[in-house]
């Protein structure tokens, strides 16, 4: 089994979380301890000879992805929580939605200048909360060696927001 | 190291999130990689000879320390998370906050009768959480194997709460 099995395995939900919206759910994936391995060695796979200093993972299943990676790579992990969640100081960054904004939070002591960073989180959409990642990683001055996903949707160009980093997604949908 | 390093690295907050309360700050242990290895392996190391079907984990610190066991295991993991998070038909649990109520949820197709569990959180505080995503796995008729958690807070006696399983906490706080 390889990558096409994990792709299979998406289940689409249509209208949720709103009318017109299709939406990809990767509990199947998750449900299967093969799947899972798959998609988590796949996504370590460019790092393991050069593992990096932290997974930084966007909340909430960026967590799921992001410590599954780091404890093969036996490397850190660094959450990227919603506003109000991480109980020390933080640097925030907010991103437009459709409607209003949101906001996302770094602890302020999370990363050094210098750090190598890989940044996961399970979904490219239209990028703003990557992209919010991104500022919080660079506030740090960390390096951020790429910015991987397990699913991208293409067609709604999130790659724009994310245009100076190398991006990876393990599955495209067009 | 051992599972005393990873106590030691537990940053106390006061008055987070609200005045009179001390939190429990893991993200250090999460940001070294040794002590997230120590930790994960710990808490896998009365299941690696008896694999459990399952990890059910708890959004969204619980996906943290689930995934990675899971990974470690070569299991699936079954997230329950908050009311109007999962996309497919779910099973609800609501619990009682100090004010107020808050519901989480698991898909219905997430377990079969039978299944073996291992439930894991980071935190069992007054178990309000647990208990609800207890109520979840038995309304699938799954077995229980284990209730997991990184950190008990004894004095708020969670384990009421639980009291039909095993429960297994690597680090107590009288």
């Amino acid at each position: 089994m390889g990558i096409e099995s994990v792709e299979a395995a998406i289940r689409d939900i249509k209208d949720f979380p709103k009318p017109g919206i299709v939406f990809k759910d990767i509990t199947p994936i998750l449900q299967s301890g093969e799947l899972f391995k798959i998609v988590t060695d796949e996504l370590c796979s460019p790092y393991e000879k050069n593992v990096p200093d932290y997974i930084v993972a966007v909340e909430s299943r960026g967590f799921i992805f992001g410590s599954a990676m780091a404890y093969k790579l036996g490397c850190g992990i660094i959450p990227v929580r919603k506003k109000g969640k991480l109980p020390y100081t933080t640097y925030e960054a907010t991103y437009d939605l459709e409607y209003g904004t949101a906001t996302v939070e770094m602890h302020v002591d999370a990363l050094k200048p210098g750090d190598e960073v890989i940044l996961i989180d399970d979904l490219l959409a239209t990028g703003g909360t990557a992209g919010a990642a991104v500022r919080l990683i660079e506030q740090l001055d960390a390096t951020i060696t790429s910015v991987d996903f397990l699913i991208e949707l293409a067609f709604l160009n999130g790659r724009a927001n994310l245009a100076e980093y190398p991006i990876r997604s393990l599955i495209t949908v067009d």
